[in-house]
């Protein structure tokens, strides 16, 4: 199933956590579920932090990716855009808060839904929650600000 | 040159991103650098977010790793510990905070540095800088809270 991430540029697909084209990468991939907007993921075996147990800076980084994917998703909708090929929008992260409730536990999928708590032209606030067997682990707050369409492109990207 | 993450015992060295016998994972090491804590780590090229940047999931998970391991190192200093093979404490975050200023180039070595900037018997408040070609690219706070000896820990381990 496709995410918005299949939808940016080339320039803009090339990230650890959610580039389609980065292979080293977790490739997530950020939808809508109704209102609310939903990544799942699996972490590997050595994801861990103590042994049972996910890597809390993992989490930290799916929830990073998620929340700049749904910011995408919103400003896409705000801004009438039909996805198609290679045009969403591409939005970074300002800023990131991660609260851990509990321990997650490894070796189920990963659930991270966002909720869209604010959106301006150019900014968007995005509330996570993370689940891992039906039980809220973390929660996160990701503030995502949209770049400029050329951002990280190479120059003369077409003499090359 | 060892870290405090050195001195954990070997059920708590299993972390991704700071466990000495995780394989697969970054394996930092953090340390103290007068009043300060220091932990240095050089990104591979795919730990990208945007051409020539360097992921913010990365670096959210490389300051939740410092400042796990600046607590600890605070608490073994506060509890008159001398770090001899399985001693050091260990703590898990328990929130995390990160403000990214500007995006953090990739390509040279990162320097996070660590402030003590609260301490009590099981938690301890670090706050981070995180620089890259001298830089200062993000901040962060981390909250960190001591576990018990055997959390993680096999059950009947003993008998293994």
């Amino acid at each position: 199933m496709k995410g918005i991430q299949d939808y940016y540029p080339d320039h803009f697909a090339q990230c650890y956590g959610c580039g389609r084209l980065n292979e080293h990468g977790h490739q997530i991939k950020t939808n809508w579920n109704g209102a609310e907007t939903i990544t799942k993921f699996v972490p590997k075996t050595y994801h861990t932090a103590i042994p049972g147990f996910v890597y809390g800076g993992l989490l930290a980084s799916l929830i990073d990716c998620h929340g700049t994917g749904s910011a995408a998703l919103a400003l896409a909708k705000a801004k009438n855009i039909v996805l198609d090929k290679s045009n969403a929008p591409r939005c970074v992260t300002a800023s990131l808060q991660v609260k851990y409730l509990k321990p997650t536990p490894i070796g189920s999928e990963i659930e991270i839904k966002g909720i869209i708590s604010e959106i301006t032209e150019r900014k968007v606030k995005v509330s996570c929650e993370l689940f891992a067997d039906d039980m809220l682990c973390v929660t996160g707050e990701v503030i995502a600000v949209l770049v400029p369409d050329n951002f990280g492109k190479p120059k003369n990207a077409n003499l090359q």
